[in-house]
């Protein structure tokens, strides 16, 4: 398999862990976005949209990271990154899709490019928008996961949720967002750093890191 | 079966479409977005982020609105919302996830209100905003579905990535979004607009329709 990919791209980072999790070898192939590479004709070919990431697995291209993990669980099923009951299904795509639709979006790399360059948006509002969307997406989530007793988000193994959490806390501690609203959040995150498929995939662990 | 919704959201008309195409009843409760019913205490104590659509379904409360059409495929198989082989459902999770991720998140009210009244954004420019997410949203969309055969998004039976076209581009029209270059995409909606569980469903057919 290869993974077209950016050390700094936190979707990246969330296919990087669930391979790591299912320990399957791939190749990286990094796409360096700040240097806008994912516009080179040779990336185009393969990507439609010219995000990352993006899974060549034999002759299947597979986009959108939260359907690439579930690809990979639903080919290499273990250990399996989602629950078997339905409710609990539910409840971890819900999560992932808290982060995913909710908060990411919103700050991600051509979205602040967009604020500032076309619409002249100053650096002092575009870290307001960024954090404003963090923090209050993270609230949720700190509701959703209070209460629960697992050491995961969800019960005591790693899955879909925590593969989306803790690329997103790393965004979060990067434009200096506020953190001490989320103390559940927190625990799980500095949990799931402890293992190595979450701690040797991180962004300055990639080959591309600068 | 309950699903808290309003007639305008598009996220709440995926999962009405999805419903109907399994022949599901459920009690339509309707949570005024425009008139802020999202934060009244009887709505806050069921949904932890405010946000339409939620389903309850017995003691359960399901949210996010792919989680709860995956989560309805899996507790009520018949028809098939997704593929049967793992490359064809990641494919149409990937489409759902071009739409869900990269163009609704943009452009949903609560967005765009914080643009407005936070940010002061012009009328003008919140409209440039809104279309530039749909229309280079569409396009990715739009590549994705040229060259396949079906009548619907993957194949010839309608699934989650037409539960997420067809209300995407209901918001497209009612914010005058150029739709000339998506003529397969055009093509799908038209096709999907000829079943009942799509037209019987579509906003201003709702109970709390304007």
């Amino acid at each position: 398999m290869e993974l077209f990919n950016y050390f700094r791209s936190s979707a990246s980072y969330r296919v990087r862990i669930a391979l790591a999790l299912k320990g399957l070898d791939y190749d990286y192939r990094s796409v360096h976005l700040a240097r806008n590479e994912q516009f080179d004709p040779a990336y185009a070919s393969a990507s439609v949209s010219r995000l990352v990431p993006l899974l060549r697995d034999g002759d299947a291209l597979v986009s959108q990271s939260m359907a690439i993990i579930e690809y990979l669980d639903e080919t290499h099923p273990e250990p399996a990154l989602l629950p078997p009951d339905a409710l609990g299904r539910a409840r971890v795509r819900a999560l992932a899709q808290d982060i995913a639709c909710e908060i990411h979006p919103l700050n991600n790399l051509r979205v602040l490019r967009y604020l500032s360059k076309e619409l002249g948006m100053d650096e002092d509002n575009k870290n307001r928008w960024y954090r404003h969307w963090v923090e209050s997406g993270l609230a949720v989530v700190e509701q959703r996961l209070a209460g629960m007793s697992g050491a995961f988000c969800h019960g005591d193994t790693p899955g879909l949720a925590d593969c989306l959490l803790v690329p997103q806390i790393f965004n979060a501690q990067r434009f200096d967002c506020r953190l001490d609203h989320v103390p559940t959040v927190m625990r799980v995150f500095e949990h799931c750093m402890t293992l190595d498929a979450f701690a040797k995939t991180q962004p300055s662990a990639c080959p591309d890191a600068e």
